[in-house]
């Protein structure tokens, strides 16, 4: 019976880590989309928000390595469980980073005010960021179901938000060529579109994580992608 | 007498896993090197030879946290062993990311050659990548040596590094825009210097990583470095 008590116990210890790893995946998502949102309205104050967030963000970070840390010492998790503890305090990482991604691009949105400019900036940046907060949310998603082949698709997808982002930086710097009073605005651009983007890489490491998890396998700089989805 | 050679296996397990991480940390430090001296004399082979090195840098994660995962199940650490194994897995991170930063400058040094300019672009780096080579020895040395007040002094020393990058930032927008054809030139070198600051962070990271080792105190986000140096 007590065997069975505690590996209840255990089981519930893991299902709690699991729900905050996705309650703190549901406060950064927020963070980057009102982020996004203060740079397309040029809300200074939803701006101030975000980066003040970013507390929280952090702290869940440190309380979350700590719960993994006890729950390794108490349960001398087997290689199993093992896989899905190391996995989850990489995912924390990355989404602390995703975090201190949406404080940059809320750091542009409260200063851009000051600039006028001929330039639409959130044009620019309008089709990558819905993309990286699809892929933000999906690579969560797949995280809490186990979900391997959403995963395989997501890392895939990375490839096209790197792709968009170089084409995003070349057309920005024709504008500034063209009229250097843009510089300024543009680069500003240009910071939010390389947030953006390292946002996509981050989900993408999550992606990674969950068939790491998964499968037991650790696809990092491998072909196992391109070989899974027979590209 | 079993349990003592077990025990001084177990040591032996850690000091490997301790050798390997400064093994891929020397590995780091000269692809960083590498990068930046391609960069400087322009040499496309040499730049060519280190976005090539990066394979290495990435197997080396892979096969760390792999040791790092079997340590954990086959030893079951204590909450002061596991501090250091959970350490190493998150410096491991953080070397391969300095590895994809170095990776970043080689890419510009590879293309760089083909523009030609009145910018000399090192001089605008010349001193924040010295900075950044420094940190990262120093913090993998304090790593090594579990040296807590050198890893306080290392963190405490990345704000100058942020603060001199922001000042490259600033004279290269104002190069740029009393001359617009250094754009692309002054573009490159801005990337360089991103890529330098983000060093920079990650060698920051490992000096936190190595107070938690220490003091068993996670320091990430807190005042904890301005309180003990009394600054």
């Amino acid at each position: 019976m007590t065997g069975e008590h505690s590996s209840k116990q255990y089981d519930m210890d893991l299902e709690t880590i699991r729900s905050r790893v996705l309650q703190m995946g549901g406060l950064v998502e927020n963070q980057f989309q009102d982020a996004i949102k203060s740079f397309r309205i040029g809300d200074v104050e939803l701006a101030q928000q975000v980066i003040k967030g970013d507390e929280q963000v952090n702290r869940l970070e440190v309380v979350l390595d700590d719960t993994c840390n006890h729950l390794i010492v108490k349960r001398q998790p087997a290689a199993n469980d093992l896989r899905m503890v190391m996995s989850t305090v990489k995912v924390i990482t990355d989404l602390e980073r995703i975090g201190d991604e949406a404080v940059k691009i809320a750091r542009v949105a409260a200063s851009a005010h000051e600039r006028a400019s001929g330039l639409n900036q959130f044009e620019f940046v309008r089709v990558i960021s819905e993309r990286a907060r699809d892929l933000l949310h999906e690579a969560l998603d797949a995280f809490a179901r186990k979900d391997e082949k959403q995963a395989l698709k997501l890392i895939a997808q990375d490839a096209i938000i790197d792709h968009e982002y170089s084409i995003i930086l070349r057309s920005l710097i024709t504008f500034m060529m063209e009229d250097p009073r843009t510089i300024s605005v543009a680069l500003d651009t240009m910071w939010v579109a390389k947030a953006i983007e390292r946002i996509g890489d981050h989900a993408k490491n999550i992606a990674e994580y969950v068939v790491y998890v998964v499968e037991g396998k650790d696809i990092r700089h491998s072909d196992y992608v391109a070989t899974k989805l027979e590209l």
